[in-house]
């Protein structure tokens, strides 16, 4: 049966990888549909994308391809199934609206298992679409116990990627291990400015021009994460900080959902606390 | 005689205030081209700069102005004389050209009195467009020494504004002191965003994926001055810290030669470390 | 009783304009929080927008400024009433859910008081917020038969505005002349460039860097109308027409629903073909 | 001798491509630096680029390409040698001002063979830097007879490509025939808007809030040919159609040097009217 499926490489780099692969995929009467390479001259490291299409013998495959590759290699083979999310939020409704309207239109090709909110504020925009909310309130828990409720509940859906849509706790760095490179947050900056708390009211403080918003994989340090996707507006004099506020929402909810739409197409390699989009 | 002069006005808040200031530009004869007022409602100031044009008694005129205002109001009636700035610079030429070339093809209405390097890198280019230059070496002087050096030549030549296009050193408080308001900087990163030293090694070592630059009247903080205007450039992983400063540079002149306009065309007001443009 | 309301006044310019109407304005002890002028300098047309504090005698008020302004002016004193709009829509989801969900969340200030659908593809959308849908199809009408049917139920609802959210149908100059500068289109591209159907598909075939979306009032030319936003998207090469739409759908949705918030905050003026936004 | 040299390769799309020319390369002890394909699903063809490092022999290297790839390949090895342009002009100075100082300080790594204007204005700018300046007058002269002379003195310099830095006269078709795809034009509008001239008053005109600039090569139809490079800026209704011009002059500078920048580094393919660049 003819199938598409993306192969995600990555190794130290060395003369005539590219060729390597490549000769493996035509020998496998592999067709490329799309290619694309990139050598972090800094680190020597390679990675590769590519997009194939034919009869695949997976095991034969891989095994050729790690026979080929330097020691250390990474190899995914990611078939076209339609990957599965859940999503934590607190109270604000914008980013989750946008991924679950863009789902709903198609725009998205994901299946939300669940949205889990630590208030359950967001419940009824949930219910409209027809997807599972949870509140797991954190009240009288220790972080520890909240976020190993969450875990828990996370867990039984086996999501591919955790998003974070404006979830305003910082998790605990046992979840934070426990999800490597698949929690997406959304911070409400660009960062590395205004890290932590209230960045509109910081960015105000400081008279910025411009404002943005971040996607991010969470690690265990605060707002340090591999960015995934920044973007910006322009502000001016005119912008309380509750204005900024209300014209970051727009940037924030696009950069979340073109983040998100990259970890589902499999574009994003994370390595050494950066991202490689191919 | 028919002028245009631009009238600049910030005072407490108050009711009335642009009824008043209007009235008696009005009883004065003279017409408003434009017009433009803002009211920062957390700290209750008004700004207000006019563009007028008639026969000017100004004496007159501000006498009534300052009796019709508040306690405290500031007012500046500036006249349409081409401004005088002197550049300072070290080795860098892509902001001193943009504004050399601007100049010269009058797109930024200015008199360059003077460019003054730390190094004599630039005394070609400068000489080219027959505006002097000095090399004013820091070796072998002591900060306070070195910018009291700079201060004299400076000073020769009475400028509206100084501007920092790349000059690589940080200026001691007592220069700073020296010309409130006046000193127009470029930092080659989005502020607060990598304050300091090689903001593009640290873009580059944070994996940002948006670069930017920031120009701000200094102050006695490093890179924490009012900042003027801001712009941003998108980069990703095939950005090495070189390739970032590269492609830095065109957003770095075309920011530093904007912010630099501003001020040429009186529009700013600077107030509580933040800029209002009108 | 302390109301807010904003003041729009346009007419020919003339000398001491600000300073009437300012000065009415403080005679009537209306604090103006506020106050944005423009003066069209080839039109000679003078445009201001002013939102006022304080107990408003409306009769008086708008009498003594008729009375000190130019023969022609147009004035009109707006209160803080929730305006009201119909939608009309086609198939497509995404202009409608950015509306839809925004004002779910309080990010736009508006009664949704229906939507038509010349499909019925849509309902379910839009009964998710208990908003009523209305289909109105088109087989077997004439355009003209059509929009009398749109129009008489649109005219149930007595909207402040109409907005076209990818409603795929022109309509005719009767419906158009109904209500002037009360319909907003969203066209998808960047207005002139590719007028009519395909844009798209137009934009694919000549090769494009840009794409855009325009936001516009309607009139009897096709796209040729006031054009109140527009923004636009970076693309190459490897985007087919397809894509292009697909990525065009953010900015498509961003630039409507920015459109409709300056229309209901009641800050665009229409003057001869164009916007002035104040 | 290790040297860095650019293999360009199109040819109709075939299954094992880009394994048949890295393999070639490997095989030559070639070291890919960097490597970028693209296939255009719609025609079917395929396009790539790649960065070799190692000792060439080019005859056999590109021999044993032609062999490998299918019939109609087009095949370019492209050296490190420093690329020559002409620029021809008329008066303003922004564009070629920007791409004389760019080259002064390094950051356009290219020959200025020389400057052509059909007006003299220009040439003390352009002597500043030490390059050649010719004025060649169209007076007297038809259109065919003057570019006549103009080819005449640009084959005296054999450049590779040809900038048209505001230079503004329509070209003949003869002339345009002479260098296909080496003629690289500014468009002072976002094309396909505002083609022809005046676009900066057709923009005003039509009140669009966005305008643009365009690189391209030229062809035969007024403003038809291949788009390198666009970018816009914002406007709004207080621009006039010369505050426009001003405002975008900028994005027209930046944008040309960009698009000739992309020339030099041989990463353009133009294929049906289209660029695709890697």
């Amino acid at each position: 049966m003819i199938e598409k499926k993306i192969l995600l490489a990555d190794c130290p780099d060395d003369k005539g990888l590219i060729s390597k692969i490549t000769n493996i995929c035509y020998k496998h009467q592999l067709n490329i549909l799309h290619n694309n390479e990139f050598v972090d001259f800094e680190t020597k490291h390679f990675f590769m994308r590519t997009e194939l299409e034919g009869i695949f013998n997976e095991t034969t495959l891989l095994e050729d391809l790690r026979l080929a590759l330097p020691e250390g290699a990474n190899l995914r083979l990611l078939g076209q199934e339609k990957k599965r999310i859940v999503i934590l939020v607190t109270k604000e409704a914008h980013c989750l609206g946008d991924i679950l309207m863009k789902n709903y239109y198609g725009a998205l090709d994901v299946e939300i298992a669940a949205v889990i909110g630590n208030h359950d504020t967001l419940r009824s925009l949930v219910e409209k679409f027809d997807i599972p909310f949870f509140c797991i309130s954190h009240q009288n828990l220790t972080r520890v116990e909240h976020d190993k409720l969450l875990a828990d509940k996370i867990d039984e859906f086996s999501p591919d990627y955790i998003v974070l849509a404006k979830y305003m706790r910082v998790l605990n760095p046992e979840f934070v291990e426990r999800y490597p490179n698949r929690v997406i947050n959304i911070h409400h900056s660009f960062l590395p400015a205004f890290i932590g708390a209230k960045p509109y009211q910081q960015a105000y403080e400081r008279g910025v021009k411009i404002i943005g918003a971040t996607a991010h994989f969470i690690n265990n340090e605060l707002d340090q994460g591999p960015i995934i996707m920044q973007n910006v507006i322009n502000v001016d004099h005119t912008f309380t900080a509750e204005a900024m506020m209300k014209a970051g929402r727009d940037v924030e909810k696009t950069v979340l959902s073109r983040a998100l739409d990259l970890a589902l197409h499999d574009r994003i390699f994370v390595f050494q606390n950066k991202t490689i989009i191919l």
